[in-house]
Parts: C-alpha cells; sequence; structure tokens
C-alpha cells in the first residue's frame, strides 16, 4: 500500500465528470459529514473511487455483516436531474493522524476532481465555539474574492475575520490546493459547541449549500436530526434554568 | 537496518508451508500474547523467521543470559500431529509505535504468511470494556461473510456492531491486508477490563479457536494463571462489597 | 507540493540582492515577529519570495477578503534610503510543527538568503522567564567571535551563558547553517514573561538591531503597543499590591 | 544536512584506530555523561569526529564565548599510555527526539566505530529506581554470553532480570548494532533515582569499568562531585528524619 491509494470504482471515470464537488469528512461536530453522508444517501449516488492511505489510524472498520475493512474516504457521483446539475460528493471515516498526511491527501483529493473535471469544490465542516448555539451563522473561507457576493446572498457569512485562526484539515486544503489547480472554491463552517454531533448546524450548512448550487435536497432525515437534537437543547437548557432557580430559592 | 527486515531462520521454507497461522501480539490485557506464547511452547513450535523494525520501540531486550537484543516479533512453526492441523504462529515483544509503521509491518507480515503458503489468518487479541468480566465474550472480526456461521458456531460474537470502533493494529491490519492477498482472517477479541493482564479472556479466545481450527491445546499453564486471576478477581470482589457493607453500617 | 517549496515573486532576482537579513517569525512572546513586522510595514518593503512546507500546520489562514490560503513565510526587501542600507525580511504565520522540519526549513531559508547575497543574519525572538520583566535585556548568540563586541556595545549581553538552554527553531538554526554558508549572524532575544505578546520587549531589541545595523526605524504603532502595555502591566502591578494589602489588613 | 552527518576532525584516521570504544550519551541521571565527559577531559583526549543529525533538537547550543552551535555527539581519541590502552569516547549533547531516529544513529555510530577498528563497546548508563540509592549496583547488558564472567568479576550485575525492561537509546542500540558488526559489547548502567544528576553512581560505573578495561582513571572531579552529592542527600536524610520526628512530637 502507497501512502495515498485511489481505488477506482468505475471504468469509464468520463462519464462521472462533474462541474461541482461536495466534501464532508469527519470533524467538529461532525457538521459536513452529517450533509454530505445524508446527500449521498438520499441522491442515491453511487460509488466512483475509494482512497485508503497509511496516513488514516491504523484502525479497521467493521462493516454491518461483521467483515473488517480499511478505513476510507469515498467518493460519490450523483447523475443530474431536471432540478438539479450532477454532482460529486466526497466523504469517508477519518481524516489524516498527523500534519504531513493532511497536505498530502489534500493534494490527492484534487488530483482525483482534477481528472473528474470537477471546477468547483464546496467543504462543509463545523466551526467550534464553545456554547450552544440555537440559531448557528455559517462562515465562509473562499478560493477568489471573486465568489464573495454569492456566498454572503447565500447567507453565509465572509467577512475576512472568522473563522478565527483559519481553516484547519480538508476543508480548507481543498480550497487551496483546488485553486492551484483552477477551481473555485467555498468552505463554509457552521457554528456549533464543538461538544456534540449537531445535525443544526448541518441545517444551516446545508440552507447555504443549496443556494450556492441551486438545488432542494430531500431533508427528512436531517430535519428528523435536528428536531430531536433541539428538543434535547430544550430540555437541557430548562433544566439548567430551573437549576439556577432553585440556586435562587436555596440563597433566599 | 530497513524499516521493516525479515530474518529467516529455515533454509527450506516450502518445509514450513502451512494453511492456518495464528498471530498473538501484545495489546490490551495481553490477551492474544497469552494464547500464542502458550501455544508455541506447549506445541514445542520452531522459529521459522525474527523481524525487526525501526518501527519498534528503541528499546533492547534482556534475555536470560544477560545478553540485549532487538526488539522482534517472530514466527513459528507446529507440525502437524494426528489430531491438529500444522500451523503457524505469529508472536513478539511489540508492535509499532507510531501509525505509519503499523501498515508497513501488517503488510510485511502478511507478505512472509504468503511466502509460507498461509490460506487462513486468525488474530487473537483483547477489547478493553473499562469494567471486570467475569464470563467475557469473543468478538469477531471477519475477512469474508461466508466465515459468519463457522464463527458463530464456535462461540463468538459477530453481529456487525461489536467491537465498536473496530480494531485497532495487527488485529485488524492482517486480516485486510490477508484477504487483499488472498487469505481469509478472523479477528477474535476477548472482552477484558483493559487494567489487568487477562488469562481469563485468553482462555475465552482459545475456547473459540480450537473449535475453528479443530484441536485441543493443552491448557495446564493457562489454566493455572486463570485460576490465579479467578482467585484474585474474587478476592477484589469481597472486598468491594464488604468496602459496600461498611459504607452502609456507617450511614446507618 | 513539496516538503519546502519557495515561490519567487520577483523576476530580477539580483536586483534585490542586499547584505543584511532580518528574520523575526512566531515565537516566544511573539518579541522577533512584532519587530519584523512593523518593519515591513513602516519601510513599504516589497514581497521577494513566499516559502510554504508540508511542515506548516495544515491550517489555512484567512486573507482580509474572505479567501484562504497556505500557512506561509515570506521574505520581503526594502530598498536602501539615504540613512538606511538596503535590508531583507523573514517574517511568517508559522514555524514547523515537528524537529526534523525546523531543519529543513533552516537551510532552504539560508539557500533563499544565499541566492540574494546575504552577508549578514539578524534573527529576532524572545526569551521566556517566567516573569512580568519591566525592562528586558538582550541576549544574544552568535555566528563568530568577531561579533561580540559589536554585539555588546549596542546593548545586548553575550555572556556566553544566556540564554541558558541555548535557542530553538529558525533563530537559532539561521545562524548555525548561516555559518556553513560563509554568513556572519546574531540572534537577539529578548527577555519576555513567556506569557503575553511582548511589544516592550521587541522595542528592547529593536534598539539593539538599530545599534548595530545603523539605522532608525519609525516606531509610531510599536511604540503605542508598547506604551499599552506598559500600561496593562502597571495596573496589574497596582492591583497584586492592593491585594497584597488587603491580605495584610485581613491577617492584622 | 543529512539526516545523519559524520564530520571528521583528523586527517588520518587509521592513526586513531582503537580496539576499546566508551560511550556515555545524555540520558538517565546523566550517569553515563559524567563518566565519559571526565575521562574526556583527565585523559586530554583529542577530537576525531563529530555527528550532527536533524534527529537530534532543533536547539542550537551556546559556547562559552557566545558562539551558537549544532547540537552534536562527538568522538574522542586517548592515546596508549604506559598503563592505560588507546580509547575511544562518544559523548554529546543530546540523543535522537524521536524513536526511529535512535535506530538511524545507533546504526551509524557502530559504522563509525567499525572504520577506527573499535572491537569492544562499553556504553554507560543510569537505570531509574525511583527512590535515593545510597550504594548503586551496577546492571549489565551484553552482546555476548562469554562475557558475562568478566563482568560480574568487576562488580556489575549481570543476571539476566535487571535492567527490568531492558535497556532505552543509544546504550542499548549500540550493543545490538555493534554485534552484526563483529563487536563485542557491555552495557553498564548504574542504579539512580532518576531524579537527580548522579555523580555517586557514575563512579560506581567507573569502578567497573577501570576493572573490565585495566585501568585507573584520575577522579578528582568526579569524586569531588560525589563527595558534595552525598553531603547534599545526608542533608536531605537528616531532614526527611527531623520532619518525621516533629510529626511524631506533633502527634504525641
Amino acid at each position: 500500500m502507497e501512502e495515498v491509494n485511489v481505488h477506482w470504482y468505475v471504468e469509464d471515470v468520463s462519464a462521472h465528470s462533474c462541474e461541482v464537488a461536495v466534501a464532508g469528512l469527519p470533524g467538529v461536530g461532525h457538521v459536513g459529514k452529517l450533509v454530505v453522508d445524508h446527500l449521498i444517501r438520499s441522491l442515491n449516488a453511487v460509488k466512483v473511487a475509494e482512497i485508503t492511505s497509511t496516513y488514516f489510524p491504523p484502525q479497521m472498520y467493521l462493516s454491518e455483516d461483521g467483515v473488517l475493512r480499511f478505513p476510507r474516504n469515498e467518493i460519490y457521483f450523483a447523475a443530474a436531474s431536471e432540478d438539479r446539475p450532477a454532482m460529486l460528493f466526497l466523504a469517508g471515516d477519518c481524516q489524516s493522524v498527523g500534519p504531513e498526511g493532511h497536505y498530502k491527501l489534500g493534494e490527492a483529493y484534487v488530483k482525483v476532481f482534477s481528472l473528474l473535471g470537477v471546477h468547483r469544490i464546496y467543504t462543509l465542516g463545523g466551526y467550534g465555539v464553545g456554547r450552544l448555539v440555537e440559531h448557528p451563522r455559517v462562515l465562509a473561507g473562499l478560493s477568489h474574492v471573486s465568489l464573495k457576493e454569492a456566498v454572503v446572498e447565500a447567507g453565509a457569512v465572509a467577512n475576512g475575520v472568522e473563522p478565527v485562526g483559519g481553516i484547519i484539515g480538508a476543508a480548507g486544503l481543498l480550497i487551496t490546493y483546488g485553486r492551484l489547480s483552477g477551481m473555485e472554491g467555498v468552505a463554509l463552517l457552521g457554528e456549533t459547541s464543538g461538544y456534540l454531533v449537531d445535525p443544526v448546524s448541518s441545517t444551516a450548512v446545508l440552507d447555504v449549500l443549496e443556494k450556492l448550487i441551486g438545488f432542494t435536497a430531500d431533508r427528512t432525515e436531517l430535519s428528523k436530526l435536528a428536531e430531536e437534537m433541539q428538543a434535547d437543547l430544550s430540555a437541557i437548557t430548562s433544566s439548567l434554568q430551573q437549576n439556577s432557580a432553585d440556586d435562587l430559592r436555596y440563597i433566599g
């Protein structure tokens, strides 16, 4: 096995060419992963390629049938429909263990996107703010300033200050490496506590993504997850308020 | 010294060919190591090869005669007998220090197994559950779904959910790399606390292994260790119950 | 992307040749970075080259226009004026993540300096002392003992004992690698607490640097930062004294 | 700079050939370093070679004249005298940062020893026992069992059990790599607390080394250090006893 390995699952790569790619790998709040995994399922996207790497953790994953497999990242293809352009998705189990692997893998993914004719990359992720966020904003990082107007119109924040500290991992590297290969790119990070898997933030990110690409995703599954989480947050909040009231009574 | 080095101890490799290999390297509870070290001794297996590696810790081991040696993994061969097929064993001092080494070493071991004609790999290990387990289950990961029936019949759990988080290190990598080289593989992880060397869990793993391979191992040494540990656990448990009773008396 | 990449921003490298280079990368108290960033701005230095590296953190930085970029180090050129020689500056976002990268990057920077005709390197940094320092001393490390007299005359300490433990990272490596390429070098470390970004220490370092090079820098911005920090320190100190007085009263 | 670099300081390597090499690099209690640094000074040994490496910490050292230099290991040569054979010494600032570097450096040192005609390597170090040791034993690890008798006769322990856990770093690797190049080797580890630089343990190690090589070293400096430390230990011990007595009084 090489440091980074691409296994193609389709014979005719050109038949899966696509202008738009959307990446959502595991990260803060699994915000990006939730969106992309959801889109892959709801659009019945087909697997185009699989990436394995010695930069991934040496942790073999268990499939539902009890079979072990290498940790992997995958590229899926959803053909165009009447009301939606064709799209590629980058999803997977993990990111690199160390810093060097992030660079190597980011570069490899852009090379694959290049072979598949991608002109625009959207990377989705979370931005941890250390507190519960009821109405998460979506913070954007761009490959070119020309994309700013559209991104802001779609509801994201592109103020050149947030996300403070920039963007760590694949969500950032795909944008910068993509630009070197002539691709436009937009990173969309949903605000999230950083403590919980966060479908509410994922929904906010999907809102912006839909407007930018021009399509409407089925949201059954994601909405259900988000409602459950909102209910949990309300329970937590009211419990905290109750505790606070109890405290006052105790003092009084 | 190369990153991974194989030193052959036999001239005629083909004379030590063998369909079945059993791996038990150090890991959680030393569950796999205890079984394989025990089998090597009780079957008088002979050393076929030794692996050294710059991925191993830079810690030289002391032999009984005061002589220092490199940390190593070893491959042993036990010839077939009337009631037992020939078997290879992978045993040793340690696993890789970092993630990359796990991949490199896993690949190297499978290459050696391939030279030795192995068709089936069993990897043995422990799965830490963070509490004392009186009757440990054995959780399985498979190379092929076709192995599931036999594995469950032999007493292991192969529910596609456990071990939660998959399998880290050689016990997992030998199964996935083995499959790439056309080998079947079964990983057997005995539940264990994760705090102690655990011969009880080792015994549970050996039970399953015996049924899968079709042989009966001498267990004198392993049983003695397991009995001692069961006695220790009983002592700890009754001491904890006593403490708990003391606490109640105190409150009462 | 290679491990270390140099992107030239000027066609005619020889037109930006320069005997003196001043390096101030992020480090303890950002002492060196504050000085060099300030000089680049106040002297309207122009960018000559940019260095990217897979040894840098995989963290993409956000520009003011919302555009993402690779983490980078940069080389700037300020042409000579009536009262100042031409100067090169090495500035940037970060240093290497791991130890090997420090060596590789240090070597690469000196190669670039060599192409640009540099004969003398000044590296600026901080030396953490674990307490607030009102009048920070500047501790020097030299490439050649022949530089000692001038350095001491300029106000620095070159006693061969301090900085205790030597100099970690680029501030030290540029001096030793520079010597291998025939360059003289002086590392100037301002004492600093190690807890805070420290413009007071930066000012002390700039004092020494000016005397060594023979120029007078505009200090508007740096002085303002330093005054603000001195005010903060006075506030902290008087608050600590007040607390201490409170403590005495309590005891008495 | 390569990963490991050897700079020769002598033109005629064969004139510095030597059967015996003694290594004492920094480690637990600096036990080995104290002995070897002392021998280099008291025997007026001359520098034969210097090793630098990107595996060393990126920390430039300050010389007494204020000049910075790379971290290094050094090889010194002491010519034979009437009552002493010629000896080589390996001394230095540091060992490798990571595990791989330990292997690479160990191999490189043995190659240099091989060029210099070495047949026997002594490596000196400390073995941390976590408590103050008044009369430290010296624990030995051997390249060949044939050395055991002489080592025990010289006063060391070679029981095949201690040092428990073997020997980490250069003190162990020089013995195992040396054997691969046909050299005999003895590692001598003095028991030490692990908390303090320990000249008492160094003296115990030197006692054994002298008997094995057959020479008597000047000990002025080392004895002075050891006496100072014994006095310190006595002070600490009596202070602890006083505290203990105070405790009793308090209770009584």
